[in-house]
């Protein structure tokens, strides 16, 4: 019998530095399908990029550019202002940076996601999401762009014509308007388990979510936000993991 | 009548970084074929290298890439110890951010010149000198590699199966084992435009250099570097390039 | 016969980063009695410091820190989200480092000046401004804080007891309510000299500003902000040094 | 009973970045007498910096530099061709910004230890350990100088007339000329617990180390360096200490 329902589950990889060392690359890989791989602007550095696809490859997820703004020193979350055509020129150089490090391994770019501050700037300004729709339709009209659903990265990526995966968040708590608590305000984080795989199953299966405020809000799910930053949220995504094979929702 | 004689003049361009400007970019592309542009680790942005592909291309100059240390403090131009494997991945990132940014310009890349001391210790290390070979190789066997007339790196080069022009240089003086006096020692540098002008003529007609010790030493001139630092240097290239005009030299 | 007005006159000095130059200092220096000196997180670096101190010197003109954001790529221009408490080490790491390297030259700090979007942030935000105001205290409590005339800036400085010099710009129009018009707004900028020497001489002498909407606005001029960006501003910062000599007025 | 013998007990700590954790700076504290803190060009930022202080100030330990090449990248770990006068300017910066960081906390430097290749060059290389010894006189004569144990930079801060403290390494072993086996040798780390705290107490009481051929170098050891990199070093320097306490061997 085949399965009904479909989603993609993607985490972040690659996000270590030099020295440093940051998430369980290896540890979460077994329960997602498709990774962001940091492109050295906000983590990430060539030599990481090559292991970290090479690892991508051997557990067969799809390699995903994760490019942000060039902030070490803020991880990629502090918001800089930066015109479309700068962000234009960021994403040419990271996406063409990551998808010949995928080439020269003998694989390809599979999608792209940006990163942090990028990711939620693109999801309400209208000009930097088209910048950043039309970088990646540039580049390669068959890479699928990642944004968070229903956002003004959606709506862009699709007037473009790209291929739009709709993210949502199992730990994340939303607003009667769709968008995520944000993550400062009380109850922005879900932590019971149960209840994250809960509100995945739901997204999936009926396309909609329960937000804070009580009431149903209808929301598209094509590719759920993990993480492998501590053993914790690896658990979790175990458990999603689990909860959508006995389901028999398919996973690319 | 055809020309019996052809070389290829580079200059090193998109040398700028954020608010920073150096070299005079628009000023030397006149008289060059060939343009190694800074691809963000020793110098250049990503808005800054969009800008100077832009300006090549309406040049009509050929494209490269100038892939360097990570070093905007040493616009590298201090040696890093690095492995090989490490630059091979420092070559796939960053011909690959700007291979892309040619790309969605409606262009392609040409060559691939190292800079700095990555093209000083490419000279002399074999292992280094393939990786590098080897990095453009993977990415594209048809892209050209720049390297130093003589050295390891033109070896490797040809070794890997890759077109390679030998460079030589218009203002420095050379030793009787055909390497280039060291930029530090007396009379490393030829001040007098006319001798400048002379020794590429012979290099190009006749493949040898006079060497500071006086004796005819062999050298193979595929392409000769000029520069845009300041305006003396500008006046040398537009001396170089109208005398091989004057001689029926063709320049690409 | 004394003078019976005095006013500082200040500019940013030692903005270059490594091989990139940027401003003239040489030329300015003789038109100003401060310098504010980059502290290696905008521009500038150690090496640049310890020679801008030592030109400063030379021309007895008094050394300041310009401490900034930690952003080459945005020369310090661009807001950075940040906590008061963030900015209070940003402060303290270099203003201690640029103090440093005064007194090992002999010498000592004199002011304190924020650059960039760190100075306008400061200029409205009341925490970040008391940031700033209290690590200065706590560092040396003599040292002098330079801020936007009537900012919230001047306001931290003096509650925390500090000396403040209020800053005013010849070549920058004011609103009704006594802030600049904004950079990208039409009529910011004054570019007739004469009328921008006319400005600063009605600041010192009647401590009032005429609007660009045509009302007089009272303001505090404790030092003049010039530029040495080019030569055009070279020689505004010297007609100005020259109309304040000719009407006895007092520079430190 | 009085000691009659005593030695410092000194680690390196604050060597995160932004998001990135490395170390465990909290296990390691209450084993050492000593900590060096990186200064924000090999790692650590002014926000870690001022934490790092005030939680190796709740333990009661002294406060030192821990001075490296602007190499984040590579950690501070690769050689970089530097000037002495380079040199003399990174060290003025680095030490200046940390020492006012203690000061505004209420406390003082105690000591500074180059770290890295910058330590292992002025190891070997007189000019420029005289231009790290040089700059630490400058900013302050009282302040101690960590340098390996005979090594030039001993030599160089005692010619200045600083106090020097001659490190030695519990973990790895000595060649007859009493220099350190380098890293990558076969040998040159001890992995035996036992045998580390034994040579420390060789060194501390005898003078001698047993050198790899078999052969007793006289070695002078008045600081010890441990390491809070994992758990296993921190057992280590657990051992140690109490190793050094029960044989009355006092630590300050």
């Amino acid at each position: 019998m085949s399965s009904q329902f479909s989603v993609d589950l993607n985490c972040d990889l690659g996000e270590s530095f030099g020295s440093w060392v940051i998430g369980n690359d290896e540890a979460i890989l077994p329960y997602v399908s498709s990774a962001n791989i940091a492109c050295g602007f906000h983590a990430g550095d060539p030599s990481i990029m090559m292991k970290t696809i090479a690892l991508a490859r051997k557990h067969q997820v799809a390699i995903g550019a994760h490019p942000g703004f060039a902030d070490l020193a803020g991880f990629g979350r502090r918001e800089i202002q930066v015109s479309p055509k700068e962000v234009y020129a960021l994403m040419v150089y990271q996406i063409g940076a990551i998808s010949t490090c995928a080439n020269v391994q003998g694989t390809v770019l599979h999608h792209v996601k940006p990163h942090g501050a990028l990711y939620n700037m693109a999801a309400k300004d209208t000009a930097l999401a088209d910048a950043i729709a039309h970088a990646i339709y540039d580049i390669d009209p068959t890479l699928i762009l990642y944004g968070l659903s229903g956002s003004e990265l959606v709506h862009a990526g699709k007037k473009r014509g790209l291929t739009v995966y709709q993210e949502v968040f199992a730990d994340r708590t939303y607003q009667l308007d769709g968008t995520l608590t944000p993550r400062k305000a009380e109850n922005a984080i879900i932590t019971d388990h149960r209840q994250a795989v809960e509100q995945v199953l739901q997204m999936i299966k009926y396309g909609k979510v329960i937000s804070l405020q009580g009431a149903e809000v209808p929301i598209q799910a094509d590719t759920v936000c993990l993480h492998g930053d501590n053993l914790e949220a690896v658990h979790l995504a175990k458990e999603i993991y689990q909860a959508l094979r006995n389901q028999n929702i398919a996973i690319p």
